[in-house]
C-alpha cells in the first residue's frame, strides 16, 4: 500500500481472473474459451487492418462495427455501444446507468466482478440469494432499487431464465434498469435483444469472446434503447474516445458477419457439452443442467472440488475452482473439444481408481 | 438525457476528439498523428499475432510487452503498467492517483482531456494559468494540492520544460503525486522517466499513438515507482483485467524493440518542424517554438484563427482550431511529411493573396 493511492484504491479488492498459464502444457477448460479457432475470414481482416494506416487513430465511433451488429440484430445503429471487452462494457455501464440512491440487485452467485465494479465505482449493492436449487426467483427482486443485472445463462451455474421470465422482470421493474449480461447466451439461451424496442429500460450485453472465439482480440457490446447507449458513450467519450483498434473494429465486424463459422462452431460445443454431461454423471458427479459453454458440477462423494481441482492441475488439465460461499462444493469446467473433453474423463477414470 | 442515467452521467462534459473524417480527400494535419507508417516488423508482430490462438485470452499481465519496455528505459518491469492508450492509463491514475482531498493541480491550457477525468471520477481540481508566454511556472504550484499534471512537452503549445525544473517540482513536492504526461517527448524534450528511481512521487506517461505510429492500435505505458503501479494494477484489474489484445501486445512490443525506424521517423518530424517553422513565420505567423510533433501559431494580422481553419478545410486540410479562452487565437498544426507541409504553406499563400 502506498501513501498516494487514494482512498477509493485502498479499499478495492481486484477481479481475480482464472489462472492463464504462458505455456500450453495444459489442457485449459477454465476460463470458458472457445476450443475453435476464430475463420480464416476473421483472421484476414485482422490482418488486412494491420497496415500503414494503423498510423491513424481508429473511427472513435467504431461505426462499421456498430452498424454491422446493428444490421445482425434488426436494430439501429444508435441502438449499439462497443467496447473494448464486455467487462469495459459492464464498467461503463455501472457508471452511466446502474450507480443510483437505491442498491443495485444482483444474484449472490454469478459474474464475480459485479462487486468488483461497485467497490470501485462506490455503488451500493444487494446480493439476491439464488434458490436452493441456483434459480433467479424474480419475486426476491420485487424491492426498492437502482438496477438489476444478472447473467442469462447465469455464470457460474449455467442456469438460464426464458425470454418470457425476462419479460416479466421488464414490467415489475418499468423504473428500474435491468441489465441482461449475455456472455453466454450463443450456447443455448435465448437472447433479450428482441425486447429493446419494447423496453426503454432494458440493456443487454455481450461479448466477442465466447461464441466468437476472439478472448485475445478483446470487444464487447450493449443493445439497448438509444438513450441508454447515449449515457454509455457520454461516459465512454469522458474514459477513452478511441476504444477500439482498427484492429478489432476489423476483426469483429467480419467475425458478426461470418455466420456460417459462428453457428457451426457454438453447435459443436453444445454438442459435445450434452454428449459429455451423463458422462460426468455417471463418474457420479451432480452437474447443473447448462445453457452455456461449461458445466457446474459436484464432484463425487468423496472428493472435494479443491482437491479434485488440484489433483486435474497435477495432471495438466486446467478447470475452474471458486473458493467461495456456497459454490465451493463445484467446478466450473468449460466445454472443449471432444478430444479434450474425453481426455478429462479419463483423468477423472484415473484419479477415482 | 434519460431518467435511468446516473447524476454523474447527467453532469458530464465529454471529451471531443479532433475530427476523423471517413474518406482520405484530407491533408490531415489535425490529430497529431505521425505522417509515417509503422515499419514493416511492426506490422508483422501484429499479423502473426492475429492467429488462431486468438480464442484464447491474452496475458492479462502483458509481461512481455512490460518487459520490453523495461529493458528499453533500464527500470523494472513492475515499473511499467501498459493500458489500451494513454487515455486509458492517464483515466486510471486520476482514479487510482490523483484523487485525494486537495485538488489536483494543473495547467489553464493544456491536454484538455484532464478535467474530464475530474468531473467523471468526482476529482477537484485548480487550473493554474501559464504566463502570459504559455510557460509554467514552478513558482505557481506551490500551493496545498493532491497532486499535479502535466504535459512535458505541454499541449497544444509545444513548449517543454528541462529535466533540472521537473526535479525542482519533484523537491518542491514530495507528499503529491506528480505525473508528467509524456505523449510528445519523443518530438524534442528529455523523458523524465530516469527520474522514477530516486522519485516515488512520479509516474511518467506515455503513447505509442505518436512517435511510434501506432495510434490506431491503442496503446499507453506509464512508468514509476512500483508502490504507484500497483496502485494502477489494483484500479484496472477493477475495471477490465485483460486490458490489451494480444495484437496490441506483440505489436507494442515490436515497436520498442524497432529502434531504428522510431528513431529515423521522430528525426524526420524533428527537420520538417525546423524547416516550415521558419516559412511560417514569414507568412506572418507567430509560431511558438515547438518540441512537439506539432506547432501552435497565431495567424497574421487580418486573419482569425477560427476563419483560417475553415477556409484550410475548404482547401481540404485539416489544422486543429480551440474554441477556449486564451488559445482561441492559434491553430494547432501537426507536422506532416515535407510534400503536406509544402502544400499547407502553398494553400496559405495562395488564402493570403
Amino acid at each position: 500500500m502506498s501513501r498516494f493511492w487514494s482512498q477509493r484504491t485502498r479499499e478495492l479488492d481486484p477481479y481475480v481472473p482464472g489462472e492463464q498459464p504462458k505455456d500450453s502444457q495444459y489442457i485449459k477448460l477454465n476460463t470458458n474459451e472457445n476450443p475453435y479457432p476464430p475463420s480464416a475470414q476473421v483472421l484476414q481482416a485482422i490482418q488486412q487492418a494491420s497496415n500503414g494506416d494503423l498510423r491513424l487513430y481508429s473511427d472513435p465511433n467504431a461505426d462499421e462495427l456498430k452498424q454491422t451488429i446493428a444490421d445482425y440484430y434488426a436494430v439501429e445503429k444508435n441502438n449499439v455501444f462497443v467496447g473494448n471487452s464486455s467487462d469495459e462494457v459492464l464498467a461503463h455501464t455501472f457508471v452511466a446507468l446502474l450507480k443510483h440512491d437505491k442498491p443495485l440487485l444482483f444474484p449472490d452467485i454469478s459474474y464475480s466482478f459485479y462487486p468488483v465494479y461497485c467497490r470501485l465505482f462506490g455503488i451500493d449493492y444487494q446480493m439476491i440469494p439464488l434458490s436452493e436449487h441456483f434459480d433467479i426467483r424474480l419475486e426476491d427482486y420485487a424491492i426498492p432499487n437502482g438496477g438489476i443485472i444478472f447473467p442469462n445463462p447465469n455464470a457460474p451455474t449455467g442456469k438460464a431464465l426464458d425470454l418470457p421470465t425476462i419479460e416479466a422482470f421488464l414490467q415489475q421493474h418499468p423504473d428500474s434498469v435491468i441489465v441482461i449480461d449475455e456472455a453466454y447466451v450463443d450456447f443455448g439461451a435465448d437472447t433479450a435483444i428482441a425486447l429493446v424496442k419494447q423496453y426503454n429500460n432494458l440493456l443487454v450485453t455481450q461479448t466477442f469472446s465466447k461464441s466468437r472465439s476472439l478472448a485475445g482480440l478483446r470487444v464487447g457490446f450493449a443493445v439497448g434503447d438509444a438513450e441508454l447507449i447515449a449515457g454509455l458513450e457520454r461516459v465512454k467519450n469522458s474514459f477513452h474516445p478511441y476504444a477500439l483498434s482498427r484492429e478489432a473494429i476489423a476483426g469483429a465486424s467480419a467475425s458478426i458477419k461470418d455466420t456460417e463459422s459462428f453457428e457451426s462452431n457454438r453447435q459443436k460445443i453444445i454438442k459435445t457439452r450434452e454428449r459429455i454431461t451423463p458422462l460426468l454423471e455417471q463418474l457420479g458427479f451432480s452437474v447443473i443442467p447448462s445453457s452455456a459453454n461449461f458445466v457446474f458440477a459436484k464432484p463425487p462423494a468423496g472428493y472435494t472440488a479443491e482437491q479434485l481441482y488440484q489433483q486435474l492441475k497435477q495432471q495438466n488439465i486446467l478447470v475452474r475452482y471458486f473458493n467461495a460461499p456456497r459454490i465451493d462444493e463445484y467446478l466450473r469446467i468449460t466445454i472443449g473439444t471432444d478430444d479434450e473433453m474425453d481426455a478429462l474423463l479419463q483423468t477423472l477414470r484415473t484419479i477415482q481408481t
